[in-house]
């Protein structure tokens, strides 16, 4: 089953599709939801509208295909994803042809298509592990220079592979949940003794993840490459860090509470076939990484990415970083042959992030840890309010999209505010 | 429903239990089994045997206590664990009278005790995020001599907080699986550019892993005397590592595909319940930890734990390693409130391990970075080779067990085999 019609040109939806939706007929992200009446299920976003997998395959949809309609009435995708890239790449070209025919039942059998004001999006994953990389160059330089010497800002081993760890699982949360300022130990500026307290110095991270969708056993190293089979989709990605509790907790083995009290996806799953017109090459890499992870192919994506904060009460929105997935210096394939290196195993489901992805401009960083400098320097937001940290009742907002030749192809948004507690008294 | 009958003394079973037996009548530790004409299903080990607990549900021997019997023929025990400890303490209570009551349906009827020779054991919990502390304080002395300043071995952080990182939970298999010498990146002695090739510092650890029995929401804060009241039961945990491709790889972010090749867990989980007559202080904890991870309470246990290698053809077994899980500086309590102090939820099936367990003694010392003093001082084997590190064919065996007044509670055994490949030429 091939992916031809899905990146065809020139498709013409019976829907009215908005010119810069980011859910373009030639985009169809998979994501979870539930609408009035409709328990949690799969569903294909296009335009303002979401197809509803579950019902659509209950009236012969996917007749061709001989599939359980139990995977799109499930919690999550896993199941779904399960089925093979063959058969999902057939589901989204089902979809697309159905959406271009005037007399399919999409647009005749009532409640196929549900307008997404009225859908509550979910976690539309089970997520085995979790992982985080550290593969911009320029974030990993930034950092090292703040925090240990410029002159040597990275690491000996970060250009011979892709650095990363592992980051907690449960507390992924889908866009649109209120995080919790975290509590933790602090080290307070001069002082001998550690306090209690929340955290002081709250950050966002923009980074994009990618979803396991074909696993391998115990001792299976991933040939870099075939390394994309096992990737079924990207997702926007928010990891959230609470910078001054990190800092006292991660030395020596890295980042745990500081981290771990949440993280933001988007909701919709964007197929890595949806990103194919967008292809590109990433950076030289030198020294030529060892033959494990060496390869010529065109092996990133031209994503342009932006992250925003708006105040609570503000009606607007300033814009505080804007880069491009293509900084990235590991690309995702190298990312996953690594992790695979020493036989580990990958599971359906498993997120792998790349990072914070910062650019080489000035604009294109992608924490307020590298913004503000640490906190030294406040930037002023369209609002005239000051910010070098994350205030309670601060939405951040990441985004994400692909355009070339009139092709659009989106990722919607990653979102989430800091909840502002009520003191009972 | 109280405890009172599983602690009390003398009871007389009718089954003859040999005098040492890990799997007394006051242990009954849970654990997954298949058995020829049995598929995968709970049990409790008694002795020599297991207790179906699958088909003694469906014989109505837990006819009291209203469950869904596919709780028993789950894979895991997850869903068990999430009826609560008053359900599974009930549960280990009927059994233990059963087994004491020569008129018990265990006796009259066939095929409710398997004999241990017939089953094989399997992995007994998804395990949804397992994390690894560091809290042996004479570990992470040990660790901090070699490799940084014997003066000053303990970073900072290290007395007031337990230290900790998340680690990889698909690969934690069960005890008997063989586990596969891992690749990985090296930067040989004296070199600038790294190779990639087998490990060549291939090291068990000698860890107690808790598992979670009562979940959390995010943003819940656990209470350092209900601590507890989460922690369903006990493993041992061998964490194995490759300490060339860790030394490489772990600055700044921590210890990575060192690890995360395989940890091997023990079959049976000890309820904490069990381990009640053990119960002792542990360390003085100075200085004082801050308000939330203080207590006063006995919050250790006297378990002796050892280790030890036979080489692939030797008859033999050689300990290398006596230590006990007293030694340990932070609590299990401590662990899981820190663990919880930023928000984070924890699931049912999530694992926490303690790090490393080294003892005070020459002797106690629970992996063979310490023990061969960073493979600079080779131990000999009770067969006359000798050992700087693991080499394939080695069978590392961690054994457990907590021993007063006649009453022995044990944990049976982790054991692996480092797999000898097969040259295809």
């Amino acid at each position: 089953m091939s992916n031809e019609t899905v990146n065809k040109r020139g498709l013409n939806p019976f829907l009215t599709i908005p010119q810069n939706s980011d859910f373009s007929i030639y985009n169809l992200p998979f994501g979870i939801f539930s609408a009035p009446g409709k328990g949690k299920r799969a569903g294909i976003a296009i335009g303002e509208y979401v197809v509803d997998l579950a019902d659509a395959a209950d009236e012969g949809l996917f007749e061709e295909l001989d599939i359980d309609h139990e995977v799109f009435e499930s919690d999550v995708l896993n199941e779904m994803i399960a089925l093979g890239k063959p058969v999902t790449n057939r589901i989204r070209t089902i979809v697309q042809e159905a959406l271009c025919d005037e007399k399919s039942l999409l647009k005749s059998i009532d409640g196929l298509l549900v307008p997404m004001e009225n859908v509550t999006m979910h976690m539309p994953l089970r997520v085995g592990d979790y992982t985080d990389f550290y593969s911009s160059k320029e974030h990993a330089t930034n950092v090292g220079s703040m925090f240990r010497d410029p002159m040597n800002a990275l690491m000996p081993n970060w250009k011979h592979l892709p650095v990363g760890y592992h980051g907690r699982s449960s507390s992924i949360v889908v866009s649109g949940t209120e995080i919790q300022r975290p509590n933790g130990q602090i080290l307070p500026e001069g002082a001998d003794e550690p306090v209690f307290a929340p955290t002081e110095r709250l950050d966002f991270e923009l980074e994009v993840a990618f979803v396991i969708g074909k696993p391998t056993m115990m001792g299976e190293i991933v040939n870099v490459e075939e390394a994309e089979d096992h990737i079924f989709g990207l997702m926007l990605f928010n990891d959230w860090s609470a910078r001054d509790i990190q800092k006292w907790e991660y030395r020596p083995l890295g980042p745990f509470l500081g981290k771990s009290f949440a993280s933001t996806v988007s909701p919709w799953i964007v197929p890595i076939e949806a990103l194919e017109p967008f292809r590109v090459k990433g950076p030289e890499q030198n020294p030529k990484p060892l033959e494990y992870l060496r390869t010529n192919d065109k092996n990133s994506f031209d994503i342009q990415l932006a992250a925003s904060i708006r105040p609570e009460g503000s009606g607007s929105e300033t814009t505080v970083c804007e880069t491009n997935f293509r900084h990235l210096y590991w690309s995702m394939g190298q990312q996953l042959v690594h992790h695979t290196s020493n036989g580990c195993n990958i599971r359906i489901g498993d997120l792998m992030a790349s990072g914070t992805i910062s650019g080489p401009d000035e604009g294109s960083l992608g924490c307020l840890l590298e913004i503000t400098q640490n906190g030294s320097k406040a930037i002023t937001l369209d609002s005239g309010e000051k910010r070098t940290w994350l205030e309670d009742g601060d939405r951040v907002t990441l985004r994400g999209f692909a355009e070339k030749d009139g092709i659009r192809v989106g990722f919607g948004e990653s979102a989430g505010k800091i909840r502002i507690n009520v003191n009972v008294s």
